[in-house]
């Protein structure tokens, strides 16, 4: 497996992703302001991988503080979180692993600056392992849902790339995979940045995994034409009645499997879910530079005066999603109540 | 008004529009095979365009015929059309033009090789000529469906350079236009090969029309979140049940704008009706190099082994159309009545 996050020799060791498929580039950030921009850039992206890139930033950007004032130090762990959630906006990932290393001097009310970096830097490791783990439960539920022979559906990059390692929805395939289970997979391009072109079908492929890419509006003809049996995505945040913001196109993709009939999944651990916010409605969207849709790696494509519209991210309400997988398993409708079920 | 296509010269003169939006370069083909190439490459497209095209190919074909030997002109015109014929199997007009030159010796039984090239010349500045003059109609009938303030949707490059000028689709805008509707238009980006980026923003920009470009998988929010009020779409085949081949797309399309319930129009000349088929199953598809998914503009978007699908064109079944604008009117349901009515 790929080794999408690592922390080593005080760095956040990533994949730069936005070499890929060409190069496979692992990259050093030794520095917070290195990292900041590599998550604004999608250098590493996806939401659980986020959640890791986040832990690991903290515990760089708070390991090297000097003496032992308590104050000072918390002061500068909170610098750190605050100066970490301005990279990125909608996948929730991100700020709760900020959050729960805010709460670490809370829940050690008396210890000392070592023993608090201490706890940091295993928090910043159980993250990271959590989520190897997370993604293997997901999977191994996941793969329940898929049947010799069947086609399936994906968009953007909810693999091993997305994650520690392993991915969601694309853990799916691999546990299914491992099962023995044979089917094969299209993968939407998921424009303006080409995740799935670029990270799905070089993930898939290199997995031994039969695999098709499309460009995202032929998804309709495939579903209707190709006998699509199921779609899987990943999610970036999930409000508490189900419904899920994910890479943009994935609202789109839910409306045309309800138009055929076709089972839509949301692959996520319940890092994803923020139960604070009660509808998708209220999740922000992050709007990114017009120039990502304009020009395509730096070549114009179009007029450069045109007006752009670039949303991220789009939320699928939840009525046109099946079921979520998560590491407790596939939650099925009504949601609002069965959400709250895997919380407890 | 752009000039797509003009006889000039004894050459068919095109806008070879793989520039676009970068420049505006006009190419004199000279050649049966620079132009069947140019059809072929997409340097010249959209089916009106192609019909107007064939024309002025079959006219510089059997000019330069030599003597007075009718059989030979014959054998001569009929190999020129089976040529052409072969470039694209989709848009219905390339073959209708085609067939009308085939028809010229049975209409005129006793002509000369001389009369039987004036007749030829004449019909493919008429076909040129028709074209002008329906597009104006279409785009008066189809104006009467735009409200100030709306916002509207299209797919592809439905427009002037589809044409010989004017467009169909993008036809309603500029009757729009000139009637003092105010009004934006959302357009598509329409992957592979980026006509709605390249050429509809170039051609709607350039036309003062208020204009956002999106990528093709963001249809789905824009018709939720921005309120689309009808969406506009040309088309390569219409059979004789409604249903109607377009850029690759138009079928999500139109299953989003019946999900969100917003009306769906097809813009289309009677030569774009095929009534010999039936319906849109038996239409041909054109299936194109995949190099067009797995590049962009020559340089590798994604694994170079990856498996790709890419159909030009994809199917609208007749119930997700809400109606055609035609040079007869607006045409609406049963259509399986209402378009034999525009051929009466």
């Amino acid at each position: 497996m790929i080794k999408t996050i690592q922390f080593k020799n005080k760095a956040v060791r990533i994949i730069d992703q936005t070499k890929l498929p060409q190069k496979l580039v692992y990259k050093d950030c030794r520095l917070l302001r290195t990292l900041w921009l590599a998550i604004r850039r999608l250098e590493v992206r996806g939401a659980p991988a986020l959640g890791a890139a986040a832990a690991f930033g903290v515990l760089m950007g708070t390991q090297d503080f000097k003496g032992e004032d308590r104050e000072l130090f918390i002061s500068s762990l909170n610098k750190v979180c605050d100066y970490l959630a301005t990279s990125r906006p909608t996948a929730v990932n991100l700020f709760h692993s900020l959050e729960a290393m805010r709460m670490v001097p809370w829940l050690y009310p008396s210890a000392s600056v070592t023993k608090l970096k201490d706890v940091i830097r295993k928090k910043a490791f159980e993250i990271y392992e959590t989520d190897r783990a997370v993604c293997r439960a997901m999977g191994d539920h996941g793969a329940r849902l898929i049947r010799n022979g069947d086609r399936l559906m994906t968009i953007c990059n909810a693999g091993a790339l997305a994650t520690v390692d392993y991915g969601t929805a694309l853990g799916v395939f691999y546990s299914a995979q491992k099962a023995d289970k044979r089917f094969e997979v299209f993968a939407c391009e998921t424009r303006p940045l080409l995740q799935g072109a670029r990270l799905t079908a070089w993930e898939l492929t290199h997995a031994r995994i039969a695999t098709t890419l499309i460009t995202d509006n032929m998804a309709s003809v495939v579903m209707r034409d190709k006998g699509i049996r199921a779609v899987f995505t990943g999610a970036d945040r999930i409000a508490a009645n189900g419904d899920a913001a994910n890479k943009i196109g994935t609202y789109g993709l839910a409306v045309l499997a309800k138009h055929h009939r076709i089972p839509f999944y949301v692959v996520a651990p319940r890092t994803t879910f923020d139960l604070a916010i009660l509808k998708g409605n209220d999740i922000p969207i992050e709007e990114r530079d017009p120039q990502e849709v304009r020009q395509l790696a730096g070549r114009p494509i179009a007029p450069k005066t045109v007006s752009v519209f670039n949303p991220a991210f789009d939320v699928t309400p939840h009525d046109l999603i099946t079921a979520f997988v998560t590491e407790r398993g596939i939650i099925k409708k009504p949601f609002n109540k069965t959400i709250k079920k895997i919380f407890s």
